[in-house]
């Protein structure tokens, strides 16, 4: 298959609905909902909702019912960007060659549009009608999952010990797989979960999906500790060799280039041996996890 | 009844939940729970979650089924409060005479345990057990009605209103009812609307109990209002007149004080009124309506 196409394809399909999802910014209070919708159309590549939406499809599911969800997913992938941006806490002007959230419209705007984005992604997930083939518990299911993911036991609290480890003088394994697993791996773990739940998996498929969704979350983080040191400024949007500057706690810090090499490449084909009993619809998600460690930003 | 041995009762209920559905200050990351937990521990009246459980035993519901959204609620107020006192916005030291969180946590800190609690209030709603008493369907739209009213459309909506007004020339009275409805309004609201709904309320009492919730929350508000400028710094816990001195939008400066009074108390008697066909089961709403203009702090 054509990954790039498909990528592409999805993307678009992603960003329709998010546009129809949004509250619109000609609806009261204006400031935030254009707050909300820069950050939102900021050139996401749209990762998180499109594995959901790959992972409904390799359980044989309805992708129009994982469509709500998915955009509240990056919803709250975008709250946490909009967030980690502040002066308080990475103190950043650029994303994605943009200026920030809060160099557009302000500190006060910034917190608020972060704070409404989470609501609305709970919003629309709770407005997803229940029927024959979407029954009432699954939505439930899904919210859960989703909330755990994105609260102090999983993003949040990811968050927290990235900032806290700032600058120590020694990082250890342990902190930084906590650190990766958390921040970025909860949230893409929690979204191939709730593709598989909403496109009906049993539970052994789940399972297999949620070792799936384990692996690739923390091979991408790795992927991107490894860009930050190989990736030019250019390719990833942000200065190159930031996190050394920053004494972030990575993957290549802790156990060099090299290794983090290999131990994301080792992930890959655990993702891809998880998915051995699914059949050609599950060719996205194969391909995908083998994108994440070669793609250049 | 004895409406002060009532609350201080429910309030202990209340405070107990919250200490059991919280994440622990020994758990992962200690800074943030620890955070999460100054606040939520502020010296609340938890006069959100008292109206929900007071909803639900209205309608002839079972509490303890309440409990877990009534504890949801608290934690969203509680976010709320935190972010409002943050630097960028009202920038504020101190809240019910304790410093506030970002003075004992910093900034960064205070971002992540707001963000943190809205989030909890999710996990904590969808972790609900449906059952034969409360049907799946019952705490979706539970989730849907507060996430609405919390949202864009809701209280960050008012919030964002309120900032944006602050200061300004002239203050019209749709401008300070908006933010009012919004900011205080819809969480008082969506608290005695599912109240009903987890009590199983008929759609013709929840009807009866929407309208109290909202005469209530704009009761609240003004009440609110007019303490800020009669009661003392002891009383309020913060400085008396400060509405006045930030320029903050509020119903004695666009109708007067006489008038305003004059508007809460016809808003407590709509909210009565609206309990006409309820027995002695909602008597505390009853006495809750008239104690919110009454009251001191």
């Amino acid at each position: 298959m054509d990954l790039k196409a498909y990528l592409k394809e999805r993307c678009t399909l992603v960003d329709e609905a998010l546009d129809r999802f949004l509250p619109k910014a000609d609806e009261l209070p204006f400031s935030l909902h254009k707050s909300m919708r820069y950050s939102v159309f900021a050139g996401g590549k749209r990762i998180r909702p499109i594995l959901m939406l790959a992972a409904c499809d390799a359980v044989g599911g309805d992708i129009s019912l994982a469509m709500p969800a998915a955009c509240a997913m990056e919803m709250i992938h975008t709250y946490s960007l909009i967030h980690d941006d502040l002066p308080a806490m990475d103190d950043d002007d650029f994303r994605r060659g943009n200026p920030t959230n809060h160099k557009v419209f302000g500190e006060a705007i910034a917190i608020l549009a972060g704070d409404a984005l989470l609501t609305e992604a709970f919003i629309l997930m709770s407005r997803v009608e229940p029927s024959a083939s979407l029954p009432p518990e699954a939505v439930l299911r899904v919210i859960q999952e989703i909330s755990h993911c994105a609260g102090s036991h999983g993003m949040v609290g990811g968050q927290v010990v990235d900032m806290e480890s700032e600058g120590k003088a020694e990082m250890d394994l342990a902190t930084v797989q906590y650190i990766h697993t958390h921040k970025t791996g909860a949230l893409i773990k929690a979204s191939v979960k709730a593709g598989a739940i909403l496109g009906g998996a049993d539970e052994a498929r789940l399972a297999s999906l949620t070792t799936y969704g384990e692996a690739i979350g923390l091979a991408f983080q790795i992927a991107d500790d490894i860009l930050d040191i190989e990736g030019t400024t250019e390719e990833i949007g942000k200065d190159a060799g930031s996190d050394e500057a920053r004494g972030k706690a990575t993957y290549p810090a802790v156990m060099g280039l090299a290794e983090s090499k290999k131990r994301a490449v080792e992930l890959v084909d655990m993702a891809l041996e998880s998915l051995a009993g699914f059949d050609h619809r599950a060719d996205p998600l194969r391909d995908i996890a083998t994108y994440i460690v070669k793609r250049k930003s």
